[in-house]
């Protein structure tokens, strides 16, 4: 599946690292990037800390064809998201007028305040991204992607942006269901494994109350023939053991 | 709270990272930490990976106190997360003695077969992690902890542990909930922060339908009194915008 383009997401809250929160938005990007075809390399979260910040921007936009980042682009004095997004680029920030009068058209007369005005800081030469729930854009500089932390509006732009990324051929995905141990599913899958390389296998145990342990085996490939093949001969691993397995939906 | 250890987590998984399984070990252990006063600084989820698994383990712990892994440690082809800690460390893998006959024991005869032996493979020099649920262990080797993915066993893994770990002074937290927009809050509550560094301060809008937007202003700090100090003095802010804020329950 080497084709498609790569992605990483960062989240950026202590929120999430101190317990406090339960992270929402990966899971959200991790199924719009398998739609579109691009793989998903790996998630960070890390603190609201400039250096932190800085560091994991540069690193991961060097490695990946798109990054992803939610989180600290509000109005308060936690926000630092877009200033450590715009050091990371040695880019200058600003208030942009662009993004001034989309919060000025958005909040009454008297009402852009300071802080609110902080959401129209914008790094040199970064194009907005549309946030349709509450106007505060993010913004996309090189191959990175500023996103708000609020669920809502971290999926409303993604939504407005995925169709501007270009991504490579689908995953397909296949999942047969076994009542069998995954130990003893184990030689037979490794053994397709290793003949097919176009398909990546992972063997996912599950126990049933009164029944006993089965294993859920996902394929995934971007080639359909091969994930054909490889589908038939899993069933087969599954008979070999006396069980029949049964196929489930992917999602 | 720089007198608090520091740790990090390595969520290793595929299935994670295409967006089938929603991921749910880490928020469990950010919580844990938090209760014994360690600061987790970092989550980083990869994919079933030699090299990334390697480098990644290799990169926080040389960063942190304590390193957790979940993921990868079962009994098939894709389970390759103690070879690579191993590798991380240069230490050689090898099926050992007290391993094999913890699995020996649970199994009926007969029924610990070569893709279970996998499970008794143990980095030389490592520590074993108790399973009370299913008793292939996790293993200690350096600071980096290596557990299972699957949540119950991750977390009867890491409450056998935990007490263990040397931990700081508890993070104290106290929340406000002010109907007010975090923006207006936000001069008052930044003067704060900067007054009181010893305390760290976020704020997270919210929105009710009706009544309109409100903020939750949640106050962190492992000093009592410089906590207790800075609560107050959010308070204020938000009685200066006419609001009454609602102490919550900081869980």
């Amino acid at each position: 599946m080497s084709e498609q383009p790569t992605a990483a997401m960062i989240v950026i809250g202590d929120e999430i690292l101190s317990g406090r929160t339960q992270e929402k938005n990966a899971h959200h990007l991790a199924q719009v990037m398998e739609q579109i075809g691009v793989r998903l390399s790996e998630i960070r979260v890390i603190s609201d800390d400039h250096g932190a910040i800085v560091a994991t921007v540069n690193a991961l936009r060097a490695e990946v064809d798109y990054v992803f980042t939610s989180g600290g682009i509000g109005p308060t004095h936690d926000d630092i998201t877009a200033e450590a997004v715009a050091a990371a680029f040695g880019a200058s920030i600003d208030i942009r007028d662009d993004a001034r009068a989309l919060l000025a058209a958005y909040y009454p007369e008297g009402e852009l305040n300071d802080a609110r005005l902080r959401m129209a800081r914008i790094p040199e030469g970064a194009e907005l991204i549309n946030n349709p729930v509450s106007r505060a854009p993010g913004f996309k500089i090189g191959n990175v992607h500023v996103m708000a932390g609020v669920p809502s509006i971290f999926n409303a732009m993604l939504d407005g942006l995925k169709d501007s990324l270009a991504g490579g051929p689908q995953t397909l995905t296949r999942v047969l269901r076994a009542q069998a141990p995954e130990s003893k599913l184990a030689p037979g899958i490794a053994a397709i494994d290793t003949a097919r390389p176009e398909v990546s296998i992972g063997v996912y145990p599950y126990f049933l109350s009164g029944i006993g342990p089965g294993a859920t085996v996902v394929l995934r490939s971007t080639n359909s023939a091969e994930l054909d093949a490889a589908l038939a001969e899993a069933r087969e691993v599954a008979r070999a053991l006396g069980v029949e397995p049964i196929e489930e939906s992917p999602t």
